[in-house]
């Protein structure tokens, strides 16, 4: 079942190392079909450079096996819980890369300090609250989700699609697999050139906010004029 | 028309990758023709290892798409207004590389601290003025070209190929496509060295005018003893 | 003799090389038999390239060469002391990876600031004491194995499979020699993400110690569930 | 003539490239022959990726062509005089590498934080005074060299085989080609190091004497017992 979705899931797990986004296995890619019924999702601690779309795992959204051999990725409640409440969504990655980690470990929001951010990211990407020593010891994995979605109160997904989770790292999203990854790419760069801006000036402004729009707007709004109408 | 013109430019742009001058789709080489009627330019939005020669597109001074079946690069008006004002410049890099953004979202000039520099720019790489909230409403994109322009009102842009948009990152420019993109390459490097020298003093002295001077003379000068006779 | 052994060091060695762990020939890997008699290590000074599986040396432990025609390597006491001391380590590797060595020299831990080093080290990653002239000056090698088990006193290996030795670099360890090799890679992300974190706030908090305890235990505790059963 | 040699400085010359140290073409390495009356120098602004053995040009002591068609090296009279006053040197290597330069350009000696410096450099890695405007206007490339020789009035190049030119950048040396570039490899990362160790802890100590002369010694002195007796 699902063999395009395996196929495209499989092929975003493994962009994941072709970008220079994870070190041994720690990441995960994941896709939802169109009927929002079944996730497929990369299997736990498989080496990327051995990933099929055979052994990707379906499972339901109660985390049910549908199909597959292996054990899905550990972070796979994460995942379901974010389809549930970000409706849009058809695809999300979780990567531990290096300088959105930082950002997550330090628990710093990153500034919108350039258009290559605002490109991707309307403002600042949010940070998780910590979890609680409750929430870790039961349904942690769920938990995860819970404090995402929490954060996202007053947020849209669709114009925010990144988000730190405090201590652990980034989980980013998109219309399907293949754009999660994208955003996990521009996230990582916009990381990166945050970090070096605040090294050269700790206090380098925030972009204003016109531009801050007009480059989201460009792209993304309903006069978006870059990228092709393909 | 112009089928050479857009092999350089297409092999130009894909020089980027090669360099590790762009992450995804952000960055654009264009080049004019030797009578500066027409523009050759990358598509907007279209991945660098899919690139071909006959998918660049060929627009006039006004911006008007002469030849090509995709939208050109989205940046495409900044191109041409600096090749109105900039008459000796042949080719024209735009990229979004860590460094070089990172000054310009920091909105330092990068000072000359070094050889390396002075070999490729006579002095500070100049920052550009933000634009109003109106420029960016209206024409953002050719208003990109004034605000640069604006800036080389006392600078010569012929010994100063290069410079950075205040919260957006780096243009350069050479005799042609080629040429500017060796210009961003040494942009990023003299970005990455001047960003570590000032982490290890803050106190860094610029390089004396006499070295300055010198290493310019002897790889651009009347009397340039640097490289071959080709 | 130990011919798989010696085929599992070998690729363990080169494996240093395609993870980026080390320059020039600043490395090696080594494992023990499941006798516990004779160990396998690297040659010394020999270029990764060209390692062969029949290069590898035999030692017993005392250090005598019992086959092989080359000179171990120079670091071989330290190998034979920590597998003394160590009963259930397999594999031992040892580099100058550039970001734990960085904080090896600034004789400084590498605190847990996040889940990625919560997965692979229980606590902050320690440092030893500085090395006495007398312990220099005779059995050097071996005295750098001694200052690792006296650090250790209260420690356990099996949670924490890596140290910085003060002014030199990390030792990190497993059940096999691949195993050594994979708590080197996790070491070097986790130092870098450390150091970037500490850039970004110097007084970025530790997790919290249920989330440390948290991730070890559902990767290597008894009811793990990272991975697969394989 | 020395066709050898010309095979070995060309090999050297694009190891500089495998091993990440120029970018475009900004560095040269030459070599002597064993009567030391000729050194064979890679061609001015030639891409490495082009390099031939019958490229590299034949000069003798005085700077005069005496092989080769193409210009050579720029900075072929820094390499003539230190052939001239450093007697044991058979190959030299000029980069702008990246952390070493930042610290050329800082003007900063590099200290020596770590076993991996020891290995390698005894002691700081000094750095020259500036040029004077007189010795830049006239012979700037032999004063280069003259202000290496200055600041070597008290310290032995064989022992200490690398300089940072004062807003220049670093000059290694060895007993052939060859080992003039495994410096140029080993004082880059030793920078990276020194410079992150420093980040960490602005006062980060220097390795102690005892150990610094010990890793020398077992590499480079008479009792050496690292790599092999070839």
């Amino acid at each position: 079942m699902l063999e395009e979705l395996k196929h495209d899931v499989c092929r975003a797990n493994q962009a994941l190392v072709r970008h220079g986004l994870v070190t041994l296995t720690f990441g995960n890619v994941s896709g939802i079909d169109a009927e929002r019924l079944h996730v497929v999702i990369k299997p736990s601690g498989v080496p990327y450079a051995e990933l099929q779309p055979a052994q990707m795992v379906v499972v339901d959204l109660s985390g049910t096996v549908v199909e597959g051999d292996l054990r899905p990725s550990t972070d796979t409640p994460t995942h379901l819980l974010l389809y549930q409440h970000f409706a849009q969504v058809g695809g999300i990655t979780h990567v531990h890369s290096r300088f959105a980690t930082m950002f997550a470990q330090a628990r710093r929001e990153i500034s919108c300090l350039g258009t290559t951010h605002a490109d991707h990211f309307h403002g600042s990407v949010p940070v998780t609250r910590p979890l609680s020593p409750a929430e870790v010891e039961h349904a942690y994995e769920a938990n995860t989700a819970r404090v995402i979605v929490e954060r996202f109160a007053h947020l849209d997904p669709k114009v925010m699609p990144a988000v730190l989770v405090a201590g652990h790292g980034p989980f980013t999203w998109g219309r399907d697999a293949a754009a999660s990854v994208v955003n996990a790419v521009a996230l990582e760069v916009v990381a990166e050139m945050a970090f070096g801006t605040r090294v050269i000036d700790a206090n380098a402004p925030d972009l204003e906010q016109h531009l801050l729009h007009k480059h989201h707007e460009r792209k993304h709004g309903k006069d978006a004029y870059y990228g092709q109408d393909w």
